[in-house]
Formats: structure tokens, C-alpha cells, sequence
């Protein structure tokens, strides 16, 4: 069984990954973000530390480019299907962010318009809506630095719509099949659109670029890096490289945080009122009783609320470490969790807030690319 | 059996339709092109005259158009796939500069590169050089009036790339495939194109529309008129009307002249001793001997030559009449027909030739509209 091995941070909270992961790793041939990678990293970010980030496709390219001082870009899309944001969706940005930082020449983030109009029967004019009034404004809340990114919409980049057509020659339907399953035309549009997007920073510059994505978003990470092959000797782009991040669980446990649930769903932003609701009825590592709590330990592994804190709430690893460690030997129950996961939210909801209405003053000052 | 009806011009050269075109007009719902409309339209052109466009979608909106002096468009495309292109093109052309000078407010001709590009495997680059140094300057001389003409790149016109997104999201992939038959990525992207560009126009400026095609290109139609049903009260777009002119024969007699015959074809431009040469090989509707000629009469109807004349030779109806009446009577024989159709035809191209090297020399000055 495939295992992140172990690493110079002590790594209690389960470096063993879920069986779910290790299917995906092995069917799909991506490679697990080793030690070996952590370090060559510099100042990694929590999500990278603790394993959050558990594989890759090509980031040792970017991690030279990194230390080399070599030009490299992070790319990003937004797609403003829904009205909301939820909890999951921070650790793209944080990770995006962390390219941005380590030295990216250039950090793009677009806005899939055309892909939410393609794929989610939204209109145009209602995607650039929730585009500029809250996705936008929730991803600068959020850490993307406006003032070093390049913002576009796809429906105002024609070197996209070209690479898209062109694309849309070089694949087979069976081929798009094996990769996305059953498609509709708007599937199609929608996926060869998100293949021009990772690759349209090399048309202005030739460089390696990296691609921060949950784990869902592989098969356009797959499709992008067929294409650059076979169009190797017109375009000569660069394989784009990709981080993957482990999904935030849903509040009842099950594997991903999902809109359907909205009751096991934190949203961006959500009313501290309702987070605490939402928290304490999370599913936790806690035993039948405190008597056995006290006996044996909690177990944090299981336990939705430390995933919380491992993931988002707790950026010190020698606090999570703590948490780990009094929750194990029995000296810290469930409730106490929950009373500081509940107020770590609404501390970060309250920030959040802030800088959401702060960002949307700075929207209609934005420089969107156009070609 | 349908036919078309007799009208007001003698039209002695087979008014009936074969049964080729009959059944395209019953699968598709195709309305026949009637004396009644013939009568509606000012200044019928000699295709028209000659049930040469044979069939047509909702053409009585524009002829009312046309007559009532409401505004209205035409627009063709040109699909820069070859390096050459035959006499069949032409008609298209010919239909283009009617409306056009029937008063149509604007005239678009697109240049549908990014289809080349998505269907035909082209580069973007080998299809913007191929319009520029031959496709638009034929289309010019051929006919097209360049001042009153707008011009377009599918690659340099976004709002193409917005419709053809929106597009997607609008039909299934099964319905395509009734339409297209078997598809490819690249074929529904091409197809999508097609449609946008078709209703581009509208979104400038609402209004009703004519696209002049040959037969093959119906299923365009049928997609685009599905396509503004489905998207009524977002965009209110305007069904296009169509006309549809009956494709030039092969010389070898068959259905359609192709470059895949490139020895029954004729070439725009191509060399007079080359069409010589064809034209003297061509199937004519003569007898078995000259005695039984004289005897019997020809068989224009069955003559590809006599073709030549009725669709692209001879402007004038009486001396069409007149070489018919001649054949039938047996007082002309073929050869005489082929010595005047070799005649005529390098004095076509002599003069296409002169107006094509006039027309390059304009190509640098077009403006292309770009959105």
C-alpha cells in the first residue's frame, strides 16, 4: 500500500492516506508528494507540511524553476457556478498563494465564464456578475494578492478561443470519453476551454507553469498534458505541472464537503451562528462515554473537527501537534474542540468579512487581460 | 413528384427537379423555391431565373424585407482549406452579391478560420495566409463589392467565441450526431462556430438574415434555426432564411464537381488550354452519330456543357434558349457547343485573373472588424 512516508515534521495526524486516495493515485499514475519534494520547497505552507497536499504531477520541474530563480507561472480558474463559496475551496487559494510567493513570474487567475456558461446553463451575463461581485472579491479575501495577478475572463481572450479549436482537433470523442466519462457539446467546449486556459500563459511566455487543483480536477490536468504532446512540435509548451490537496471532509465525515449537504457545509462566508450549529454536530473521534474518553484517548484521525483545525483553523504545527496529543492520551474531550473550533471560525469568518467588503471596493479597479 | 412550378420565363431547361435534390427537399423540409417567390424577389439573378437555386428556409422574409425596404443581412463564409477553389463556388458568390445589391443594410463575409482549423487540421497561421493571399481576393473578384462588405476572423471575433460557448450548452450531443453523423471534438466545435457566426450579425443589430449555400451545407441550418428556438428569450434571435443553388455537375457527369476529380473539375483561376482540355472531355447530351444528331436532336438536359452555360456561361436567357432550341432541333452539334464553351470560359478566366491580381493589391487596405 502506497504511504507519504515519513518526514523531518513529526506527522501524527495519519500520513497514511485514505484508500480512496491511493486508488486514485495508482489509476490515474500521479506521483505522491514524497519528503524528498517537501523539502525542496522552500517554506512550505501548512497544506504542504501536513500532507494535505499528497501528490503532484511534474512539481520537482517547478521546485528547480523555485530554487534556480527561473521564470515559472501558477495559474488558477474561478468558476462562478453557484452563488457561494464553500471551506473547501480556500485551500486551492492557499496553495495558489504559495506559488505566488515562492517567486511565480506571473500568477494568473480567470475567470471560467464561458465554462460556467458551457457546462452550468448559466448566461454570460450572470456569470460576470457573481464573477466580479462575490468571487472575485472572496478570492482576494482569501489571500490572492490583486496587485501581483492577472485577471481575464475566458470571453474576452481570444488566444484561448484559439487554442481551444485547435485543440478541439487533436483529441478523439472516444479519447475525451475515457477521460470525462459521458459528454455533452458544452463538455467538450467546456473541457477543451480549461485545457487552453493552463496553457495560454505560454503563448505569451514560454516557462513552466504550475496548476494548484483538488483531485476532481485531474481530468483536465490529463487532457491539458495529452495535448501538449501532440502539439509538441507547433507549440513546443511545456507539460503544465499540478499540486493535488486532499478534499475538506464533510461535517457527517464522508469524503468531500459538498453543496448537497449544505448541513455538513461551511460556506464563504458563513454567520458564526450557524457554524457553531453546524459544529457541534459534527462527527468527531470521541468515544461512547467521557469515562472511556478518559481511558483511551479520543482518536483525532477519525475526527472531522481536528480536520478543521489541520486544514484550516491552525496554522501552528506545534498547537495541532498539542491538540493531537492531548485528544490521543484522553486529557482533551470533544466538547472543548468544538468550543475552540467554533471560535477559531468565527474569528476567521469575522476576517473573512472584512477583507470580502474591503475587496469588493477594489474590484472595479481591476486590469482584466484582454486579447 | 415535386416539382418546380412553370412560371412567367420560359424555362426550357429542366424544370424538373432529379430525384437527388427532391429527396434532400422532402427529408429536410425544404420549401421549393417557387415562381411566386421567383416573382417577389426585384431583379431575380440567372440562378434564380433558372431554378438553378432551387430550394430555400423562410426566403419570403426577405424578399418582403427586400420590398418593404426593412433592413436585413446576408452573410457567407469562406473556408480557407484548400489552396484552390472550383467554378461551383461561384454560385454561392453570385447569390451573396444579389442580396447584397438588393439592399441588404449589412453584408458579412467571415473568414472561418478557426473552423479550418478545428475540422480541417490547419494551423491558424497556414489559414489566415490562405484567406488573405487568395480566398478573399477570388471572393472579391468574383463579385463581392469590398466596400460594402464587412469582414471578419472567427479567430478575432469574440462574440463568436460567447454565442458558440453559449451554443454548447443548448443542444445534446445526440442531436448533433442526427444532424452531423459521427463527430469529433473538433466537428462540434466547428459546427458551433458555424452557427454564432450565422447569428452574429443579429446580436449587432436585430434583424432577419440570408445565408446562400449549397445543399451540403443545410445541415448548418437546421443546427442555427434549432438553436434560436432553444434560446427565444435569451437572445430573440431571428431564424435565418436560406437559399440553396444546385451544385455544379462534374464534367464526368456526376453529381457534384470535386477536387477530388481534379480532371472534371474546373479551377478558380485555371489555365485556358487546361479547361480546353477538360471541356472538350466533358459528357455532353450528343447521339451515338453525328447522322442521328441531325436526325434526333441532343439532349441538353443531359449535357454538362449545356450546364456550364445555364449556370455560370451565358448571362443571357434568350441566347440560353436559343443554343437549347438548336440542340434540341439537331441544327447544333457538341462540338460547336464545346468551341463556344471553351471561349467563353477563357474569357471568364482571363477576366477573374485580372481581378484577382486587382484584387490582392486591395487585400492590405480591408479592415477586419474585431469584437
Amino acid at each position: 500500500m502506497a504511504r507519504a512516508r515519513k518526514g523531518p515534521l513529526i506527522d501524527p495526524w495519519g500520513s497514511e492516506l485514505p484508500e480512496d486516495y491511493v486508488r486514485i493515485i495508482e489509476h490515474f499514475g500521479l506521483e505522491i508528494f514524497t519528503d524528498d519534494l517537501l523539502e525542496a520547497l522552500p517554506r512550505p505552507n501548512k497544506l504542504m507540511r501536513r500532507k494535505i497536499v499528497f501528490c503532484h504531477r511534474d512539481l520537482k520541474v517547478i521546485a528547480d524553476a523555485i530554487r534556480e530563480h527561473k521564470p515559472f507561472y501558477v495559474l488558477t480558474g474561478i468558476m462562478p457556478s453557484a452563488e457561494k463559496l464553500h471551506l473547501g475551496t480556500r485551500m486551492v487559494i492557499e496553495n495558489f498563494r504559495y506559488f505566488q510567493e515562492a517567486g511565480a513570474k506571473e500568477a494568473y487567475l480567470l475567470v471560467a465564464d464561458l465554462e460556467a456558461v458551457a457546462t452550468r446553463g448559466l448566461t454570460l451575463q450572470e456569470a460576470r456578475r457573481r464573477a466580479l461581485e462575490f468571487y472575485i472579491p472572496a478570492y482576494i479575501a482569501l489571500g490572492i494578492d490583486p496587485g501581483k495577478t492577472k485577471f481575464y475572463f475566458q470571453s474576452e481572450n481570444r488566444t484561448v478561443l484559439r487554442l481551444m479549436t485547435r485543440f478541439s482537433a487533436k483529441v478523439t470523442m472516444a479519447e475525451m470519453e475515457a477521460i470525462y466519462g459521458q459528454l455533452t457539446p458544452g463538455k467538450v467546449v467546456g473541457a477543451l476551454l480549461d485545457a487552453a486556459d493552463i496553457l495560454y500563459p505560454q503563448v505569451r511566455e514560454k516557462m513552466p507553469g504550475v496548476i494548484p487543483v483538488g483531485i476532481d480536477q485531474d481530468p483536465h490536468i490529463r487532457l491539458t498534458r495529452d495535448l501538449v504532446k501532440r502539439t509538441r512540435s507547433e507549440f513546443g509548451f511545456t507539460a503544465p505541472a499540478s499540486v493535488y490537496h486532499k478534499f475538506t471532509p464533510s461535517l457527517d465525515g464522508s469524503f468531500k464537503m459538498s453543496k448537497s449537504k449544505p448541513e455538513s457545509c461551511i460556506w464563504l462566508p458563513e454567520d458564526p451562528a450557524s457554524t457553531e450549529r453546524k459544529i457541534w454536530k459534527a462527527l468527531t473521534g470521541g468515544r461512547s462515554s467521557l469515562a472511556e474518553q478518559r481511558a483511551k484517548g479520543g482518536q483525532p484521525e477519525k475526527c472531522v473537527v481536528f480536520e478543521l483545525f489541520k486544514q484550516h483553523l491552525v496554522e501552528d504545527d506545534r498547537e495541532l501537534d498539542q491538540i493531537y496529543e492531548e485528544c490521543r492520551s484522553g486529557a482533551r474531550i470533544c466538547g472543548e474542540c468544538k468550543t475552540y473550533a467554533t471560535e477559531l471560525m468565527r474569528e476567521f469568518m469575522e476576517d473573512f468579512k472584512a477583507r470580502l467588503e474591503e475587496a469588493r471596493s477594489m474590484v472595479k479597479d481591476l486590469e482584466f487581460v484582454q486579447e
